[in-house]
């Protein structure tokens, strides 16, 4: 297929681009970073224009700027597809523990290292350097393509959903694209079909008024970071279940027949293990690993601080103790709802001599696909003859709260096509993207225009 | 009384003098307030030579300098008095609680605020504004007077001890008078006949190799914060009791006598519920709030430190959690014998999952006194004195691990004259010292070196 050929012929370009893109640090949450973000979205705007799309601009927002790039020439008739996906990145802390620095990409045993190569740059370019194939070989697509990739999606898209909303006519779609997941494994393609929503909580203790000499008065003083400590124990019980009042009302169970079909998944605990480098795997008990982390609901601690972090002995009774704790969340568990219940409960089981605050930082819903739509047919199509096997349906355990206001907005169905790797270390140090992923993610989606 | 008209008559300018002291902030845990370190022992060496002492000079150690003051003019057969206090302070952290800079000393309602105050300078000075006005009346002291000022109490006194040997011959005394403790209420003059002992500990926990994301991993990896907050739940039962195996084995439990003093001293859960403005008091059941704070060994976390604690919501599995936890011990409990007890429990209750390591940071035996010994008396005589009150014999909950060096290396009594008050703040912010018990105090040592 001469399309399949081209991108075949351009790769070390195309990879080269983007490496240039991976250079410019995007940190959508930190403000210093501010000019570098507009700058990788400018970036973008050029190479849209360049790869034959008919017309791309950067929208500035009241944050970061959304790009929207177009090509409208398909057949009448012709369905029209929104791609979705992100230009910012993660934070890189901490930075010593990268082995290359995080915007000096470097490629090292067939992975792309650099942060923002997997999560979410990669997956993005390789939807352009289809439409380029097409455009360049055909001076055509056979669909209409319409980009929307926000610089927001690492500090929670507060701009993006007002602005689908206000440009819903322009953008209308039928289906929606959307490559910021991963495979289930290596060479193993795979369609998300699940999500995981989020509850993510900061729980507040304060003891005393100010810190005190803990050892005049140490005994007799409710020291708020062991109070902590004493509710964050009680959020599990010895089975590993949540304990939060109600947390588990709004579960849907897995189904016998979607248990069986996990369990028909190429997966080891033991490659697991290794893969996180822990010296043993957790979690709720009478459920697999892989329906721990991709179909139950969690509860994990994020951040912890009280009292004196730094070298040595500090004699203190803390004040204060803080810890973030999230929840990740499965059909049909309403965040709203668990943020409510995890302040109602921690409230409860707070021990007397502190007062606790419980405030929610940030929530989404979680997600479940109707794989039976046509458009997932030819996405398996698709990914078959790009990767040479049958691809999977899977669930992933994150959360991209961004698919409800896509499926809300235009009422198309959304296709997770993800080309990440298990341990590929999104949101942590030495993150990577697989070249060849990178490579085949193209050849997929230029063949899935075709099977559309 | 001549000398004590004299301390009147010259309280502002002591109190100016005292105020220079603590301008300068002698943080000996910070390496960039070494050469302040430094001045505020060659600024005492400089006041002690005006008071009269015979000779005053700043010795080197591997640290901070150690201040030795002497005046040794007493009539053949009267006893030699070894002074010991400190002239460091703590870090003045977290600076936006202070009310007034704390190395700009203020007096506020009686009260002189500032970093160093109570603990220990202003406790140091008064002492030697007794020898001054002893000698301005009489041109002599009634017995010989050592004084030895180290700048390394905060920081656990690495030198002192060594320094107190090699020079034990030259130092060689009767009693070792110290003045680091606290009244045990306002107007109520205190000889303090116990301290706790302390084992300083770490703990980390170490879950996957890196931090993950808590989307992708979550539910399936043992989070190394939910961890230590488990682990930390642990340390106590339900009635507050320290669950490390072994921890009473070898506390000497107060006498019917000892708990019936107790209950005798002016003390009211309330008011110290309000000093410290915590919504309620707590600890170990069975106990007075009095004897948790200062009779019965305890446990709390120091701090607590792991994955992201910044603003916002950032969903890692954190690869890390660490919390730093001190005992206080009471006699016989030896600090080598807890902290090993303490490792070996914790590493026992440990989940699977995670790998925990366990270090001793810092360590100081328990101590009590003996009151029988007569200088007890003459301390009695001598604060009901300047105080018009009679004295009581009190435990506090701190720990002064040198006490122990002095009475090991001098076989002298040591003698705890504190004259700090509850809720002083000491090592947190808004320290502060009575003003009246500067001048008072300073009284009282003068008296006493009559009444020996």
């Amino acid at each position: 297929m001469a399309v399949t050929e081209y991108l075949r012929t351009h790769r070390e370009r195309h990879l080269g681009e983007l490496f240039d893109w991976l250079r410019i640090p995007s940190i959508s949450a930190k403000s210093e970073h501010r000019d570098d973000t507009r700058q990788a979205a400018e970036w973008l705007v050029e190479r849209m224009l360049e790869a034959g799309l008919q017309t791309a601009e950067a929208i500035p927002t009241e944050g970061h700027p959304i790009v929207i790039g177009e090509w409208r020439g398909a057949p009448e008739g012709a369905p029209t597809l929104l791609v979705y996906g992100h230009y910012d990145v993660q934070p890189p802390e901490p930075l010593d523990e990268w082995t290359s620095a995080p915007f000096q990409p470097e490629l090292r045993d067939g992975k792309i290292y650099a942060r923002g190569s997997v999560d979410d740059k990669g997956q993005v370019y390789l939807h352009l350097k289809a439409v380029e194939a097409h455009i360049a070989e055909n001076g055509k697509l056979p669909v209409n393509v319409v980009f929307v990739v926000e610089g927001e999606e690492e500090v929670g898209s507060p701009n993006l959903q007002g602005f689908l909303v206000e440009n819903r006519e322009r953008l209308q779609c039928d289906a929606v694209l959307i490559s910021d997941t991963t495979m289930f494994a290596e060479g193993l393609p795979s369609v998300t079909v699940g999500l995981r929503g989020l509850a993510y909580m900061e729980i507040h203790v304060q003891g005393p008024a100010t810190d005190l000499h803990s050892g005049s008065y140490g005994g007799a003083v409710v020291n708020p970071a062991n109070a902590l400590a004493k509710i964050i124990s009680r959020l599990h019980d010895e089975k590993g279940r949540v304990t939060v009042t109600g947390f588990y009302d709004d579960v849907r169970d897995l189904t016998p027949e979607e248990r069986e079909a996990v369990r028909q998944l190429p997966f080891e605990d033991e490659v697991l293990r290794r893969e996180v480098g822990a010296p043993a795997l957790g979690g709720e008990e009478g459920w697999s690993a892989l329906e721990r982390k991709s179909a139950r609901p969690t509860l994990d601690v994020n951040g912890l601080l009280s009292g004196y972090t730094g070298e040595g002995a500090k004699t203190v009774l803390p004040a204060r103790a803080m810890a973030k704790v999230s929840m990740r969340l499965v059909p049909d568990q309403d965040f709203r709802d668990i943020e409510e219940k995890f302040a109602r409960y921690v409230e409860e089981i707070a021990p007397p001599g502190v007062t606790v605050k419980v405030e929610a930082l940030h929530g989404g819903m979680p997600w479940r696909a109707d794989p039976k739509e046509p458009i997932f047919q030819s996405a398996v199509r698709a990914l078959e003859q790009a990767f040479g096997r049958t691809p999977v349906f899977s669930r992933e355990g994150g959360s991209i709260p961004i698919v409800q206001a896509f499926q809300q907005t235009f009422g198309a169905p959304v296709v997770l096509l993800g080309f990440g790797l298990p341990g590929e270390n999104a949101h942590a140090p030495n993150e990577w993207m697989s070249e060849d992923n990178f490579y085949r993610g193209a050849e997929a989606i230029a063949i899935l225009y075709d099977e559309l």
